[in-house]
């Protein structure tokens, strides 16, 4: 276990969507060359203030230079670290459908350090199909596999009456982190963390928007 | 034009966020034959607290009635017209490969009133083939299809480096909203609302979540 495990501070959740948005910028401005970033510069490219900014890093110690700006590599690497990037994380889709495969084929994970290690269906037809490089498993090895294949994170991607009983097993199988795509509300225990990625939730806040136009 | 579209007040996203969710528990409520349901019932449903609840559903007149509850149906039709669900909205897919072909065979959204009527692609080998029922266009009829289309919506899944162009045509083409997956940041035009679903970052904050456990 990486020494950074133990280091990092809960942050709460639009703290920490922001910073993973500074990262990107920053990461941008580290492969143009650019040695140092303002305040305002990350503030502009994130649509955000200088102000808030500031207050974002500045939980994670003094990193800014008063009328230098930040050191972008030293600010990269810091925030590599509180968000957990310093490492590889080893990723498992439970649920072969259309929405897990084009996970699993999805190029984005990779190159952020999450690799899809695993794939699980209950349907015997996509049962040992290769997706993206990974095999697909039966369902029913689920808990054993996921201990063999060290999983820290699932994609839940299965329907919405058989994502309860998948996050109970997940959890019960030492996974600490999932993400949702079954729209169920789910209950897991303390301890594991649940992000729900909700299409039709985001199509009705754009429907708001058109009618409140 | 339906008559509720000029009548609904622009509402913060956090709490069109919190009404859709109430609205996803109302509907299970009124399935089960619930007349009424209290705003403690609706708080648990939703993770959040009766006082929330209260001052979410305030904003739009006086629903509830003390000691008995909310009147389900009269609820679900409120949060369904403020939300602009009361009407179909017909979505365009811009990029047909692996996230857009999911999409465009996404059985979730129809049932929200959500009907894909059009993809497009800049790739001749999946051009005129059929996605969901649906038929690929060359995306260099753009313009023109969506308005033939009367789209309302677009989904833009798209390699980042054409999100851009293609989201500054969909505003000139007359669409007021879009579902980016690009995760690339975009201009549009004041009346364009954009919402990012961008699921590195929301894998992101699970990673951030593991490293301060």
């Amino acid at each position: 276990m990486p020494a950074s495990r133990a280091s990092v501070r809960k942050i709460a959740e639009p703290t920490v969507r922001r910073l993973s948005h500074y990262l990107r910028y920053l990461e941008a401005f580290e492969r143009a060359g650019r040695g140092t970033v303002s305040s305002g510069e990350l503030a502009h490219s994130g649509g955000t203030t200088s102000a808030q900014v500031r207050k974002d890093l500045s939980f994670f110690g003094s990193f800014g230079k008063r009328g230098l700006g930040y050191d972008t590599h030293e600010l990269v690497a810091k925030l590599r670290q509180i968000l957990g990037l310093d490492r590889a994380w080893r990723l498992v889709i439970v649920g072969a459908g259309k929405i897990g495969s084009a996970l699993a084929r999805h190029p984005g994970f990779r190159g952020r350090g999450f690799e899809v290690v695993g794939i699980f269906d209950a349907d015997p037809n996509r049962v040992g199909h290769v997706l993206g490089g990974v095999a697909v498993w039966d369902v029913k090895v689920l808990e054993s596999e996921i201990r063999h294949l060290r999983a820290d994170i699932a994609v839940l991607a299965v329907p919405p009456e058989e994502a309860q009983t998948i996050a109970t097993r997940l959890g019960r199988a030492g996974v600490h982190a999932i993400l949702d795509f079954s729209t169920a509300p789910l209950e897991v225990p303390a301890g594991v963390t649940v992000r729900s990625v909700d299409l039709a939730l985001e199509l009705e806040v754009l429907s708001h928007a058109l009618v409140s136009r």
